[in-house]
Order: structure tokens, then C-alpha cells, then sequence
């Protein structure tokens, strides 16, 4: 049998591979990127549920549009005017299956077979695999402590013809690294230059703790070009796979949406409506705060645990929020080599290979720390450090 | 800004454009798809929600595999067994956001652009739309009252290089013809001479009303050429979007969950645990039958609406299940324009045209019987057959 060539050019997904073998309990994991079960608020949910089936009846059971529910949209909408000053319109939002969604759509509607895609370096590694399916040609420009390097960012925006730009400006995954203020705009000057659409992914921009959240570099500023992703998998739930894309280009979103009916109809109605219910019912800062100060928490528990049991010569990233830290060893060393010694020592991550597109930095990885109790990272850290 | 040239050539759904602008509700609609909210076991699904949030708490909400939850899959393997004697295991079973979704990945893993892909004439458009996406060429063939015309199938195949046959074996969409037993035997003879993957889509199987239920084509014979596609939507929701895709190809398996992966991750898992947990402690016969009866009833009230108002000159389908019926006028006539005066009376249906992949005939449309009351379908008839 033939397959596509799309399909034997798409690498499976590593995390998700290992996430299957991890079964045995006494292992440690930092290896995905779960949300702790704190983030999902249970009884409330299901209060919603049922407070939405009561209103709402069998339209929470029926077909539904291909654009998601419209108070739902307009909730979203409420929350971008209320954190950033931003206007946008139901219309200009699509509902979709997790935000891992909104890039198969983005790659359909873009991309033709060896468009140039330009991704950070390293890069979140679903959306690799995500286009990867539209068979571009990926470009990488390196990140750096403050955001990507604007001068390689430029050379390779000239030098090239790049239709799509992605990136995750908020606590990256997966070196947990944020843009500056001062990287935003410079982005945004060079981007205004170039038919190159931005796609900003921003899952994790609510689970701050530490600083002040900063402005988009494209949502608010370069309309036509800017696209938004955005998601419920981090502050409510992830299993239940809602997120959306938000854009002010009416012709990119009629053909989402187009793209959108052709991929599943609609994003499941019934989530759509119990997840509005929820947020209109229930006080969302307070329960985002609660993981906020978890994560905060169990981010300066690893940071400690890795202070104390990682040699000097090791380096890492010191993440404002979200959910990972980043960990570069000496030149010379492999992180893959170091992941099968770490399954002995019952400790897991994730090796930096597949968060390249090019040649990787095989002496990275990344690590995790949502998951665990603070006693758990101290002991995974320090097993992890007795190997390095 | 350029697109793709695979979004520039999919067309936006005719049904799913035309059911938002069908608001009024003096609007009489045979157009859309809508299983009757009978089928929705509303207060029984609230029960199981409960049920699967005591038994397993927090797991509704994480992450979970791509695959799918091997309860649910074991209970669609159990279903299959029971109604046809086939032997799937869980493992030859991945879930999908519907089985529009499935389509979606079938595309993604076999098809390059151009691609030869063989749909019934007239054939299922979303299945249309979903494949466009891949920029296959499209072949078609007639279908007969008792299945495809299989000396035209025997020809096609000969000729060309078909990667994908795609079809509806029972009660089919547009139109609500089921293959004979006959027919069955025929094609899948045909079609074991070529490497053509054969996909057969059943979302309405369950729903027959007259007659018995008949094996299928591929599933069960033809098994590394055999997908087998069903979903919960007419049986239980389609609001939560929940179908499956069903092969004992092991690699064709394997390509279709990495391509699951890129697109969404995984299926909404909340959704999953309802389902199983609804299945598992309530007669899904029973209530299938109660489905099944009052479907029964809709259609034969529309035929005896249509005997007595259609004039003569205008044939139509007399199907043993499902939700549509199929309507040819005389040639000359178009359905395009009877639409536009059937809007005037406030009554709608989806013309013929969309459901064609080469030149149409212009004057069939379809009818579906399942969302109207038989007062209303008699109404709905009438004010039709004035203008026929």
C-alpha cells in the first residue's frame, strides 16, 4: 500500500510516545506537559453542566455551527478587552479541539507542499508535527534569553519568502523563556515588513508568577498578519479540548472556518456550553490564581532542587510562569544517552531532539514541574543530578 | 496574502452555509442532517456524567492518548462482534471528533495531490469536502437502486489507479439507497483485485427500519484494504462529536493516530468516559429502537405525502433507514431554482448539485424526515408538491 508522503514525512510525536511506556508508578515524570488536577475546577464543571443542560436542554446535544457558540466567543472576547485592551468581535474567533486544533487549520488554509515556515529554535514540537502534515520547508532562528534573535530573524525573513511565523511569546514551550518588551516590538517592526503571517500561540499567558504580563507582539498591532491562539487546557481542562484561533482577517477566517467544516463539522457543542456556564458563573481570576501560586511554588521547589543537586557546569532556564524549564549540559554530552541512564534511575524528561527542525542541540533538554508535589521534584531533581 | 491552493479549491459546505441562514422558524427544513432529539438520552447521559465523574474523577479532565480509551473501544469491538460476528480488538479501533474526522486522516495518510479517489454518484459531501483538502482527483460512479453500478465500479478501477474507494453501504447519504447483499458480494470481489483501500462510512447502519441488516462490504473480508468508519451521532449525540475509524491494517492504523496526534492530540476524553460509562448501564437496544420506530414512521409519513402531492412525473427513493430520501425531477427541471421558490413558501431542502464531483444532475435534491413532526412533514410536502 501506498501512504501519502505528507504522512512518511510526519515524525510521531515523542512525548506522546513516551507518555504510553511511563505506566510504571515509581517513576518520576517531567516529562509531559500535564496541568496539575488543581487547574481543573470538578465540582464547579459539573455544577455548570448542569445548570447549562437545565437551560439549554437538547442543544447541548444536537449539531452545531462550524464557528462555535457565539456567548462563549464573546466571553473570550471580554477577556482579551479586559487584559490587554483588545477588540475583538465574536467573529473574529473560531472555537476549536485544543489549540493543537487551530494549527492543523492555520497549516491547511497556508501552506502549500515546500512553503517556508520560520519556527523558534527550539520550537513546541506538536506544532512541528502539526505542519509537518502540509509538508513545508521549516527555517529556525535561534531564541535567546529575551525572545528569538532579531537579527537572524531579519536575515532570514530577507533572505527567504516566509509565509508563516510561529511562535510562543509567553513562558515558551519548551524552554519556559518570554519575550521582553523590547523583543515584542522589535519582532513587530521587522514582521510589518514582510507578507508573513504571525502566529502567536499563547496557552500557558495566564499562569504568570512573576512579572507583569506584556502586550502581544502581533494581536492589537499588525491586524491582517496577526493570528492568535488560545486555550482552555491550562486553567480549566485539557481533556475536554477547547481552544481557538482569533484573527481580524475576515478572508483568513472564512477560510479556517471552511477548513474547519471539512476537518470534524464543529468543536463539541456540549463542552462549548459547559465550559461557558462555567466561566460565567464562577469567579475565573480566583481559580487561575490558585494555580498560579501552585506552579509558582513547585517552579522555585525545581529551581532549588537543581541549585543544589546539578553540577555547575549545567545550565538552566528560570521560567516567569508556565510550565517548563529548559536544561543545556556541556558540549559533547547527549541527552538521549542521558534519558535511558535517567529510566534506570526511574526519573524522566524530554531530550531536546525533537524540538528541532534542524540540527538539534543534542545536549539539552526539558523538564516539567507541574505535575509533582514539591517532595517529588526534590527527589526526582536530585536522582537526575547524581547522573549528570 | 496567498493561500493554499488546497483551501482555493475546497468548497465551503452547502449545508452548513445554507443551515445558518435557515433562522426563521416558520421555515419548514428538509435540508439539514438533524437527528430528532429523541435520539439524545438526555437525563440517562447526566446520569452517566455523574457516574464517570465518581469512578474516575480528575482522568475526565488530563490528557489522554490519542487512541482513545480502551473501555469504549472494547465496547464498540463487543457491538460489532454482537450485530456482525467480526473480531476487532481495541486496538484496531481509534477514536475521532466524529467520523467527518476520520475522513480528515484517511485524506491525510493515503492521499497525495492527485491522488485518484472513487465516490458514489451522487456521494456524501462532506466526504467531498474533507478530501479536497488533499487535492485528490475525484472519480465517480452511478449508483444503482441497489447499490453501486458495478460494471462502470469494474471499469474505473481498471483504468485508473484508485488509492481510495469511499461509500455508504446502507441508507445513504444523499440518498438513502442501500446496497443488496448481491452488490455487496460483487464489489468486494471487484475491489480484492486492486490496491484500493475501500471506506466504508456507517453512521446510519443502526437506523433500519425495514428489512435486515446485510454484512458489510470490506469489514471482515477484505482486511488490509478495509476501513470501517461509525459514530455516536445518530444514536446518542452528535453535539459531542464522537465517532471512530475501524482497521486491522496495523501500519495504515499507526499513520492514522501519528496524523491524529498532529491534528488535535486526542478525542475529548470527558466525552469518551460519558459515553462508555451511558452504554455500559442503560439498553442501547431499546433505546436504538425507539429511534429507529418513530424514523419509521417520518418517513413513511413523508412518502404518503409525497405519493399524494408530487405529481407523477417526479420519482423519488423509498429507503429501509436512515434520514434521507433522494428526488429527481424531470430533466430540464433544476433544483437550484425550485429552491429559490421553495423559499418563498418557507420550505427547504439541499439540491443535488453539491453532492456531485463531475457535471450534476441539476434536478435532484434531497430530503431529510428525521427533525419534523409528521403534521409538519405532511405541511412541509404539500407546500413542495405545489410548486413541483
Amino acid at each position: 500500500m501506498n501512504y501519502s508522503n505528507r504522512i512518511l514525512n510526519t515524525p510521531s510525536s515523542f512525548i506522546r510516545d513516551i507518555l504510553k511506556v511511563l505506566g510504571d508508578p515509581e517513576i518520576i515524570s517531567f516529562a509531559g506537559g500535564l496541568p496539575n488536577p488543581i487547574s481543573f475546577p470538578i465540582k464547579e464543571m459539573q455544577q455548570a453542566i448542569e445548570g447549562a443542560i437545565q437551560k439549554y436542554g437538547s442543544k447541548l446535544f444536537q449539531y452545531s455551527t462550524t464557528e462555535g457558540l457565539v456567548p462563549l466567543k464573546e466571553t473570550i472576547a471580554a477577556r482579551y478587552k479586559k487584559r490587554f485592551g483588545l477588540d475583538f468581535s465574536p467573529d473574529d474567533i473560531l472555537l476549536t479541539n485544543g489549540s493543537q486544533q487551530a494549527l492543523d487549520l492555520i497549516g491547511k488554509v497556508m501552506l502549500n507542499k515546500g512553503d517556508q515556515v520560520l519556527i523558534e529554535e527550539p520550537g513546541y514540537l506538536g506544532a512541528i508535527q502539526a505542519l509537518s502534515l502540509c509538508e513545508p520547508e521549516f527555517l529556525s532562528v535561534p531564541l535567546e534569553n529575551d525572545g528569538i534573535d532579531v537579527q537572524k530573524l531579519k536575515e532570514t525573513l530577507q533572505k527567504n519568502k516566509v509565509k508563516v511565523m510561529y511562535t510562543v511569546p509567553n513562558f515558551q514551550n519548551p524552554t519556559g523563556l518570554t519575550y521582553s518588551l523590547e523583543k515584542r516590538k522589535a519582532v513587530r517592526e521587522v514582521l510589518a515588513k514582510y507578507d508573513t503571517v504571525l502566529v502567536e500561540d499563547d496557552p500557558y499567558g495566564e499562569l504568570r508568577f512573576q512579572g507583569e504580563s506584556l502586550p502581544y507582539i502581533g494581536a492589537g498591532y499588525l491586524d491582517e498578519q496577526s493570528v492568535l491562539m488560545g486555550s482552555f487546557s491550562k486553567t480549566v481542562t485539557p481533556g475536554m479540548r477547547l481552544g481557538y484561533v482569533v484573527t481580524k482577517n475576515k478572508q483568513l477566517m472564512r477560510y479556517l472556518v471552511t477548513a474547519k467544516q471539512g476537518s470534524d463539522l464543529h468543536t463539541n457543542v456540549f463542552t462549548q456550553y459547559a465550559i461557558n456556564e462555567y466561566l460565567t458563573n464562577n469567579s475565573y481570576e480566583d481559580h487561575i490564581k490558585k494555580i498560579v501560586d501552585l506552579y509558582g511554588q513547585q517552579a522555585s521547589a525545581m529551581l532549588a532542587a537543581m541549585d543544589e543537586y546539578f553540577p555547575k557546569t549545567v545550565s538552566y532556564t528560570r521560567p516567569e510562569g508556565g510550565m517548563f524549564m529548559w536544561v543545556t549540559m556541556e558540549k559533547g554530552r547527549s541527552a538521549m544517552d542521558l534519558f535511558n541512564r535517567a529510566m534506570e534511575k526511574k526519573v524522566a524528561f524530554v531530550p531536546g531532539n525533537p524540538f528541532y527542525v534542524g540540527a538539534p542541540d543534542v545536549n539539552t533538554f526539558r523538564l516539567n514541574y507541574t505535575n509533582a508535589t514539591e517532595e517529588i521534584i526534590k527527589e526526582g531533581i536530585k536522582r537526575l543530578g547524581s547522573i549528570l
